[in-house]
Parts: C-alpha cells; sequence; structure tokens
C-alpha cells in the first residue's frame, strides 16, 4: 500500500488528489505543521529535507510534488492521468507542472514563508508585500497562455488539473481575486466538481 | 532539427549538455540579455514565460529545464538518459530535478535576481547576504542524500547529472566553497570530463 505523507494547506493535496483519481491503494499521514513534526528524526528519516509531500512505496520514498503524481499515474495506466508513450505531450505536461512548482508555488511561498530566503524582518514584509502581485501575473500567463480547456491539456484531464487546482485554490488566500482570471475560475469549479476532489475534500473538511 | 534557445549563466547549459549527450541533431540560440532579448515580441512568441531554456520542436515548444532534458531523453532512447519504463527510477530522477529546478535554483536565484520577489533595494540586499547560506544548506542535502555515485541515480549517467553539475557550477559564483562538499566536487569533475561536456564548454568559452 502507498503511504502518503502531507500536511494542510500544502501542495501534498494535489497528490491526495491524484491517488483518489487513480483509484490507488494508499492511506494519508497529515503532520502537524504546529508541531513541527515535519522537523522530527522520524520524519527526517523518511525526507530529509523536511517537507512535504512525500509518497512510501514499496520500493523507497518518492519526494516532490511533481515526481509523485508522474509516478502515480504511471502505476496506475487505467486512469489515463498523463499522455505516456507521447514524448511530446508529456514534455508539455511535465513543463504545466514544472512551472507550478518552480516559479509559481515559491512565488506564493514568499507570501507566508520570506524567512526561507531572508532574515530581516524589513524584507520579509517586503516580500510579502509583493508576493500578491508576483502570484497574479504568473496566474495571468497560465489564463493567457496554457490551459487549452476543458482540462489544461485539452480534452483529457491529467496530473496538471489537480495540480492547477490547488494552487488556484491559494489565490484567494495570498489576496489575489481568482475572478480575474475567468479560465482558472472554471477550471477551478470543474476540478471542483470530480467526485474524486469531492471525497477527498471532505475527508480534510 | 531541434533548436534550443538559452542564455549564459542559466540552466539552459544543462540542456545543451544533454543534446550533446543524446547525439541530437541540433543548434543553439545565445539570447543577448544585455538586449533584454527574452523579453522581445520575438521570443515572447516561443516562450511567454520570457525565460530561457525553450526548445522548439516539430510539434511545438517545450519549456522548462526539467520537462526539455526529460524529452531529450525520451526521444534519443540510445543514449539512455533516463530509466525509461522504470517507474519508480524514473519518479527518483524526476524528484532530483525537481529539488534543483523548485528549490535549489530558486534559492540561488535570490542572490541575483532578488528584484523577482521584492521591490526594496534593503530587501533585495537582505537576499543576496542570505543566499549562499540557503543554497549551501541544499548543497549539504544533497551531499549527504541524494548523489549515490558514481552518478546521481547510481551506475547510469542520467539527465540528473548534468543538471547537477551546472547548478554545482555556480556555487562559487554564489559565494559558496565547491570544497565543502567533497562527493559534489568530485561529481562535478566527473561530468566535466565528459567528452559532450568538453564539447559544449569550447563552444561557450
Amino acid at each position: 500500500m502507498l503511504k502518503l505523507f502531507t500536511g494542510r494547506g500544502t501542495i501534498g493535496l494535489a497528490c491526495e488528489i491524484v491517488l483518489e483519481e487513480a483509484g490507488a491503494d494508499y492511506e494519508v499521514v497529515r503532520l502537524d505543521f504546529a508541531k513541527d513534526e515535519q522537523r522530527q528524526p522520524e520524519y527526517l528519516a523518511i525526507n530529509p529535507k523536511s517537507r512535504v509531500p512525500a509518497l512510501v512505496t514499496d520500493r523507497g520514498v518518492i519526494t516532490e510534488a511533481p515526481a509523485i503524481v508522474a509516478y502515480v499515474a504511471e502505476t496506475h495506466p487505467a486512469a489515463k492521468l498523463a499522455p505516456f508513450g507521447d514524448a511530446f505531450a508529456m514534455a508539455e505536461l511535465q513543463a504545466f507542472n514544472t512551472y507550478l512548482c518552480s516559479w509559481v508555488h515559491p512565488a506564493a511561498a514568499h507570501r507566508h514563508r520570506g524567512y526561507r530566503w531572508a532574515d530581516d524582518p524589513a524584507a520579509i514584509a517586503d516580500m510579502r508585500r509583493k508576493a500578491p502581485e508576483v502570484f497574479a501575473e504568473a496566474a495571468g500567463v497560465i489564463e493567457a497562455e496554457y490551459l487549452k480547456g476543458p482540462w489544461v491539456m485539452g480534452e483529457a484531464y491529467t496530473t496538471a488539473d489537480a495540480y492547477l487546482y490547488v494552487v488556484a485554490s491559494w489565490l484567494p488566500r495570498d489576496g489575489v481575486e481568482m475572478a480575474r482570471f475567468p479560465r482558472i475560475s472554471e477550471h477551478f469549479a470543474r476540478v471542483g466538481a470530480r467526485s474524486a476532489v469531492g471525497k477527498v475534500l471532505a475527508r480534510i473538511a
């Protein structure tokens, strides 16, 4: 059985949705960040980076959300969550998830976790102030260029949809009105209406 | 023919090395950042994110270094640059490249491009001051946990080696002594000794 280590309000939610969409046999362990559980020796033995998500498999641990969702998709081919066998389409999918993980997610993180990159409280405050502007600019790029519709990759629902859904859910939390991006808003509603997503959200409510 | 858009001092170098290792039929276009070529309409038509690298293929453009190297590996199977068909090993490889692109690369970028996340010059200066500490901590994680040896993934040279090679080359530039990390230093020398890498470096010298 797969075991997903995650935490509330993190990108681990995208992995949890993909596991559910895949029909995987899995369980979820939610770390309590208030208790710093992600920095305890027990968890560092699983993920030395002290971050979530991490997926424990029978062959070892997989970290990093894009790698976890790709693994779940590849090992559950019946769910067709990624276009395996089509190198170009796979690269487009990976590029989308990479943009989210390498640019959009860190941009949003400057709102709440500026201490990762600065020590001066005034610097952290300036990052916090600017973060919505950077996040909104990235959302504008996705809105204009990278959401084929109805799903991110076009006609097929993929791991990118779960990933975008979770990142988009952070827009209002992070000071950006989602309604500024009608296509992202529609996509967010479309993903949210899926039964797998409803089941996961009910579990964490 | 594949066409790689890149720029000096960027992660595009990892893609260029992987293209060379793969024996691909490709050409390289080096954008001049001093002339802001990455923000001109001609390039924005290729990559609306106004970043490098971007790989133009006969089916369209692929952006984001991890997606580009995965595409080159998949379309040049004889070079065996990724363990296709082994979902767990592929996830380990993708997790490594994702750690570099989503955490290590942005951490280093705070040294030179703090303006992306703050406006206050004092904030940008504080990020610049802290960046070597964050970069070194990440290098320490790689040194201790994620470099199997002799290559990143063990016995097989993969895209992760080219990726780590380029990121490691930034350590001294960014105020971190590479010698603090003996395994990364050895790996850096090992990758640098490859003929494909020598060929690429000679071209950009």
